[in-house]
C-alpha cells in the first residue's frame, strides 16, 4: 500500500468528558488548533489515552468525527479501533474510513489473550478490512492486554496477508525489537515509538515519529528535543530528554491519565475526569500536583 | 434485596456460531432442553465460556434472547454483561432485564485494570444500575482480567452501595478467600464457585451451587459427585472428582475451549468454533481429542 | 523406598535469631517440647518459614543440629535443603543424613528459573543424591520459586529416576492438581498440604497431612479442626477453618512472616526478627497486631 | 568514594566447567587474554553470565581467583557476590578483596522479594560492608530477581548509608529509568548498561560502559559500534547494532546461555555446558546453531 509515513510528534489525544462522564466535543476544535499550532503532526485519537476502550462505540464514533472535522485535513487523524469483539472493532475502522480519518490503528483483545502470531494477524486482519483503503498500524501495547507475540514475526506474516497494514504504534521499552521491526522486508514497515520518556534512544535507533500522551502537555519540550537530535546536539538532547523523564515521573507520582487530564486544566483545556474504572484526583491531589509541576518548572518549558 | 440463591449446577452456556463466526441460535432450544434434562439448575449465558466479550453488543443481545426464550423460566437465565465500557455493560444489563432474564453477572474491565476496591464498586454501581430489579453477581476471575481485589472488602463496601449485589461467581483456585465471603456481613451474600475441577473442595467449606464449562459435556459426573457429597460418601466423591480432573487436563491438552466446542459437537450440538482471538482445533486435533476422551471413557459416563 | 507417611499437623519451624541477626538455637528445646505437647507430629526445619535460603550453609547445618536434638526421635524432622547451587543443597542433604535427620525436602532454584519437566527432575536427582536413603519430598511453591512444572507429569518422570523420592509437600492453592498427584501411579506418592488457610478442602479430597506456619502458633485451633472433619463435623469444621482465615488476613495485614514471629514473642518464644531482604515490625506495628489478635479472640483460642 | 568509572566493553565472564559440572579453571588464562586482547576493558565474573547463583561458594572463590590472577591487574575484575544468604554474600565479597579484585557487585535475594526501597538499602549494605574498601555496584536485573524497587530512590538513599556504593549494573530494557540514574545526584554513580540488544540507544542517553555476554563471542562487532558512535557514523552504529539484535535473536531461538556456550566452543574456548537448572543443548541443536549462525555470517566479523 501506497502511504505517506509518520513524521515528528503526534498526539495521543484526551477524550473530553463532563462531570456526568459524557462526551464533551465542544473543547475539541480548540485543542486541536492548539496542538497544530505547537507543532503536532499528527491526532492518534481513542487509544489508551483518549479511552477508547472505555468508551461505548456510539461514543468512539463520536468523538472520532469530532476530530476529524477540527483536524479539517491539516494533519493526519488515525483512529485506534481496537476492542475485544473484532466485529465491533471492524464496524469502528468502517466508520472512520466513512467519516474521512486518514489512518487506522488496533490492539488486540485484552479479555483473551493472543497465544501465537497466527491468531494474532487473523484478528488483524478482521480488524483491517472494515476499512482497506486506509493504511493500518498494529497497537502493539502488551502491558495492557497482556499478549506479548514477537513483532519481526508478525509483520513478515501478516504483511502477506493484510494489504493495507504499514506498521506498529510499538509502545513498550524493548527498544531492540523495535530496531529489528524498522528493518524487516527491507524496511517497508512504519514503525512508531510510543514511549514518551525514551524517545531519545528510539530516534538514535532509526525512529521518524512518536506518538504520546505527555506531547499534549509539553509541545515545546519535545519539539525541542526532536530539534536537538536532528541538529545532532547530544548533550542538549540528554537534557531535555531528562526533563521529560523527570515531569513524567512527577505526574506519574499520581495515577497517570487522571493527573493528565488535570494538567490539560491547568492549561485552560477542560477536559474532565477519565472514565472508570480509572480514578480521579482529588482537589487537594490536583493543587499537590499543581505545585510539583512548578516546583520542576514545568509551566515555563512546557508551552 | 429478596433473591433466591442458586444451587447445584448451573451450566456457562456456549455460544452457537457458524462457519462465518456469525450466531446460529438455532441449536440452543435443543441445547437448552438437554441440560435441563440432565439436571442442570441455571444458565450463566454470555461469559467467558460464552465469549460474550468476544461478541458485539447486538449479538449478546440475541444470544441473550434465545436462551431466555429457550429456558422460558424452568432454569433462571443470568446474563453476564461485563464490558470494558462500563456504558455498553449497563445497556447490556438493562437489555437483560427487558428481555425477561432472572439475573444479571459481570466481569470488570479487562483494558484498564482496576487498582482499589473503591474504583470496584464505583465500576460494578454503573452496570448494575441498568437492572436495579435483577440480583447481581460480580464475575471475579483475575487470571482474565487481571484486576485481583480483596473480595470481602468488596462485598463489605459494595453491600451498601449496590443495592441489587446479591453475591459473587467466583472462578480462582483461592479457596480461602471463597470460603470468607461466604462469612461476610452474616453471610448475606451467595457466592458461587466456578472452578468445576476444585468442586469438591469448594462444597467441603459450604458452597451450595457451581458455574462452569465442563458441566456442560459431564453433567452426570458432576451430577452424581454432588450426589455423593451430599451423601457424605467422600471416597465416591473423591473419585468422582478425580474422574473431572482427569478429563479436564485430556480436553486442556489443547486450546481449552476450542477443544471444548468439539467436545459438544461429538455430543450432537454442533456449536461451531470459538471466535478470534481463539484458535480453533484442526481435524486432526479434534480426531486425537476425541480418541484421548475415549480412553479415559469419557463417551461412557459423561451423560 | 519404604517410608512411613506423614499424618497430621507438622510446624514449618521458625529460626530463632538474636537482635543482631545470629542464631540464638537456646530456645529451640523448649518450643519442640511445646509443639509435641500441643500435638505437632513433625518439624519441617529451613523453609520459607525458617528462611533456610536466607541462612549461610553453615547455620542450616547448625539450625538442623539443633532441631534433630531437640526432637530426640519423638517426631520425623524434616529439613528442606533446596538452594540456588545444587552442590550447596546435595552437601545439605548429606548433612541432613548424618546428623540423624528423618526425612529431607528442596525447592528448585529461584534465580534460574525450571523451564522443563526434565530439568526439574534432574535438578531433583542431584539434591536427592546428597542422602540417598532418606525420604525426600520436593517442595512445590511456585509463588516463591517463579516455577511452575507440571505436578504429575514430574512425579511420574521422578519416580522412576529418583529412589528415594516418596512426595511433595505442595504450597499452591490449585487443589485439583494436588488432587492429581495423589493419585499418580497407584497413589504411591505421599502428597503434603502446605496452605493452611485451605486445610479442610484439602483434607475433603484427600489430605491426611498439612506443614504450615500458622500450626506454630494456633495447634489448638488446628487440632479441633483436624478433629472436627476425621468426625464429619462438616459445620463445625468450617467454622474452625474459618477462624483460621481470619486469623492469617489478620496477620497478613503486617508482613507476614515478621508478624508471625512477634505472635510467637506474644506466646513466650522469643525467636527475633526475620532476616533481611524480609522487613521488621516496628514496636507500634507489633502493639497494633496484639490489639488486632486480641479482637479475634486469638489469645482464647490460639493454644 | 574515590574510584574509576567503567569505560568500553566488560565481558560477563562464563564459568568453564567439564563434563561432570565441576570446575575447570584451566581454559580461563587463554580466555582471559583473548578478551584482554579483542579489545574488552573488564571482567564481570559470577554474574547470571557466570551462573554465580548456580555455583557453590567455594567454588566462586575459586572461580574469582582464577579471574583475577588471568587479569593481572590488566583490566579490572568486578565479582559479583550476590546470594540468598547476606551472610554468604558478604563473605564472599570480602574474599574477593583478600584474592585482588577490583570492584564488587551484588543481586539482591531473589526467593524473598525486596519490597520496598529500605529493604533494597538494607540488604545491600550488609553485603558491601564485606568489602568496604571496594567500589561496590548494585546489580539490577528484575526479571531474574522478581524485584523491582525504583533505582533513583534507591541511589539516593543508598547513597548516604553505603559509603562504597559508586553505580548500578542495570540490566532491563526502561532506558529512561537508566538516564534518570545517571543524573542522580549530581551525576556522581557510575550506571552501567546491561542490555547488548540496545547499546546504542543507551550511549544515546549517555552511556559509557556496558557488561554483557555477548561481547564474549564478538567483540569485534561491538568495538566497531562503538568506535561508530563516538565517531558519530549513526548510519553505520544503527547497522551494527541491528546485526547484534540479530545475532542474539539467532542464538535465542535456543536456550540462552547453553547456546552461548557452545559458541564459545565454535570459538575454541571449551567452556561445557550450565550448571542445572539450565538445560544442555543436543549435538543436533549445536549443529543447528552453528549452521544458523554461519547463515548470518557471524563467522566472518565476530572477531
Amino acid at each position: 500500500m501506497d502511504f505517506a509515513r509518520l513524521t515528528g510528534l503526534i498526539a495521543a489525544t484526551y477524550t473530553p468528558l463532563n462531570e456526568r462522564a459524557q462526551l464533551k466535543t465542544d473543547v475539541v476544535p480548540a485543542m486541536v488548533d492548539h496542538l497544530i499550532q505547537q507543532g503536532l503532526r499528527g491526532l492518534y485519537v481513542c487509544g489508551s489515552t483518549g479511552e477508547g476502550m472505555s468508551l461505548s462505540s456510539a461514543d468512539r464514533k463520536a468523538v472520532t468525527e469530532s476530530y476529524v472535522q477540527a483536524a479539517a485535513g491539516r494533519v493526519p487523524v488515525i483512529v485506534q479501533v481496537g476492542h475485544n469483539s473484532l466485529d465491533e472493532a471492524r464496524e469502528l475502522a468502517a466508520h472512520a474510513a466513512q467519516c474521512g480519518a486518514e489512518m487506522i490503528s488496533a490492539t488486540c483483545p485484552s479479555y483473551f489473550k493472543v497465544t501465537s502470531v497466527d491468531a494474532l494477524v487473523d484478528s488483524m486482519q478482521v480488524i483491517a478490512s472494515g476499512a482497506p483503503e486506509l493504511p493500518f498500524y498494529y497497537y502493539h501495547i502488551p502491558a495492557l492486554t497482556g499478549s506479548a507475540i514477537d513483532m519481526p514475526e508478525f509483520l513478515q506474516l501478516a504483511g502477506k496477508r493484510i494489504p493495507n497494514l504499514v506498521g506498529i504504534k510499538y509502545t513498550a521499552p524493548t527498544l531492540f525489537e523495535f530496531q529489528m521491526c524498522q528493518s524487516v522486508d527491507g524496511g517497508r514497515f512504519d514503525i512508531v515509538w510510543g514511549c514518551d520518556e525514551m524517545l531519545l534512544g528510539a530516534y538514535a535507533t532509526g525512529a521518524q515519529a512518536g506518538i504520546g500522551s505527555t506531547y499534549n502537555v509539553a509541545p515545546a519540550l519535545y519539539r525541542n528535543l526532536v530539534d536537538a537530535i536532528e541538529q545532532q546536539k547530544w548533550d542538549e538532547a540528554r537534557r531535555l530528554q531528562l526533563v521529560s523523564i523527570e515531569m513524567i515521573r512527577t505526574i506519574g507520582r499520581y495515577p497517570f491519565h487522571p493527573a493528565m487530564r488535570c494538567v490539560l486544566g491547568f492549561q485552560g483545556f477542560d477536559v474532565g475526569d477519565c472514565l472508570l474504572p480509572q480514578p480521579k484526583l482529588s482537589e487537594q491531589q490536583a493543587e499537590q500536583l499543581r505545585s510539583d509541576l512548578q516546583s520542576i518548572g514545568f509551566f515555563d518549558w512546557a508551552l
